[in-house]
């Protein structure tokens, strides 16, 4: 697997005007784009740090509504130039699909039409899914992704995603430039393993939640999401529609609870 | 103009096991979808907070390289339900161009082609424009932008950009649940107004510098970039191939170049 990072030769600036100036050897994030195409269709190119292709793409393809089953898939290879090409087994057909889904909807794209898209694409709410989740559990995530963050101490240039049990326990961590690609990681390999609804999980995000990230975790089947910063209203209004319990602000052992507060009932 | 914030009412957890709860206000940002749509032809969906809606359609089709000038445009209406159509005046070919345009580049999708693909654009180094930059104004830059951005204050979920004239004086704020689209909305307006190329100024980021947003800055012909976040590789390098000068970790009276030090020679 190729480094998520790299070196580079920086200048650092202090003193009280930004005069002092000393050479450096810096840490950064790899960038980089991935074409994902399928079968022979070019479907979305998106910018992320090397690591996981295999497991990005079929996420991505999962949480677009494109696959729904890891038995859809014969192959799934990557080139040099970055491109990965996903190939459908005979006689599936899902190449036909939009890149987003719910551009499709019948209604325009206000954001009630996203949140009908979602139902359209088959998911149903998750109330009444892991009924009851520690708020002790809650408390100790952020800790426990930040230690297992080696890449981020480096770097404070990636995103941060981690697929936690409801007990508390890490299942897996990735990290990216970009936190829907992290998430895509998480999901795709469950996918690929045959492990999805993950009704058991809790995903704990290291920035803000956004629409696209609730969207991933209701098609995943995941009930739980904690992320250290703020939630977008289109997201709190997912969360909400799905039954999922959605927590934000979570950092020195306080957090909000925007959504699905009954799983935390003492 | 529509609100960017929104109130929800909220549970907040605290105490020892998180057992402490309290109802709340609390202010989340709005995020919708918004579909930008050029003659009759859908080119995107943003997920964006409402708000200089035209100043993003406009921002995105010219940072895309779909449009060159002004004087192409024949009118920008919104609608509704979340679509904003740019009408190009009659004889403009500006329909064809693709989503991105490095994706068409004629060697795969590496990072390489991504920063050739801008060159294509018509991009030229920015290096010698703008020859010096006083370390002062840097240093001034995250204090101006915090105390302009009121709507942070409220949310803590809005990414930031503005642009500073060379000197230090702020010139437009713009905030956006996406950090590009804050920054279509700056350059959009500027390229409405006739302003562009903006060789005199600096812009200004609350977070992270992804490939796409030097990317933004070498088309709008802005020589300089300071981010309080970290740097990407693609945008380190896609700044140092044009010449721009590009600040990272701008916090504490401390900062990090990455490129571009002559700008700031003492």
């Amino acid at each position: 697997m190729r480094s998520p990072i790299v070196t580079v030769t920086i200048q650092k600036a202090s003193g009280a005007s930004g005069e002092e100036r000393t050479a450096a050897q810096d840490y950064i994030a790899v960038e980089e784009p991935l074409q994902i195409r399928l079968a022979k269709r070019d479907l979305a190119i998106t910018m992320r740090t090397p690591g996981h292709d295999r497991e990005l793409a079929a996420g991505f393809l999962f949480t677009e509504g494109i696959l729904s089953s890891p038995s859809q898939v014969a192959s799934i290879d990557a080139d040099e130039r970055g491109t990965i090409t996903v190939r459908p087994k005979a006689g599936v057909d899902a190449g036909a699909e939009s890149r987003h889904f719910y551009v499709t909807s019948s209604c325009g794209v206000c954001g009630k039409a996203s949140i009908e898209a979602l139902h359209a694409a088959g998911c149903n709410s998750l109330a009444g899914i892991l009924p009851h989740i520690r708020a002790n559990v809650i408390l100790s995530l952020p800790e426990k992704l930040r230690s297992a963050q080696q890449v981020f101490e480096h770097t404070g240039g990636l995103h941060a995603a981690g697929l936690f049990r409801a007990d508390g326990e890490l299942l897996e961590l990735r990290e990216d430039v970009g936190r829907h690609n992290a998430v895509d990681k998480l999901i795709g390999a469950a996918f690929l393993a045959g492990q999805l609804p993950l009704h058991n999980c809790i995903l704990m995000l290291s920035g803000r939640v956004s629409f696209e990230l609730v969207q991933k975790a209701v098609m995943a089947g995941i009930p739980a999401v904690a992320a250290v910063g703020a939630p977008s209203s289109l997201a709190t209004e997912t969360a909400r529609r799905f039954g999922v319990t959605l927590i934000g602000f979570l950092r020195d052992r306080r957090f909000n609870i925007y959504s699905g507060e009954v799983r935390l009932a003492s």
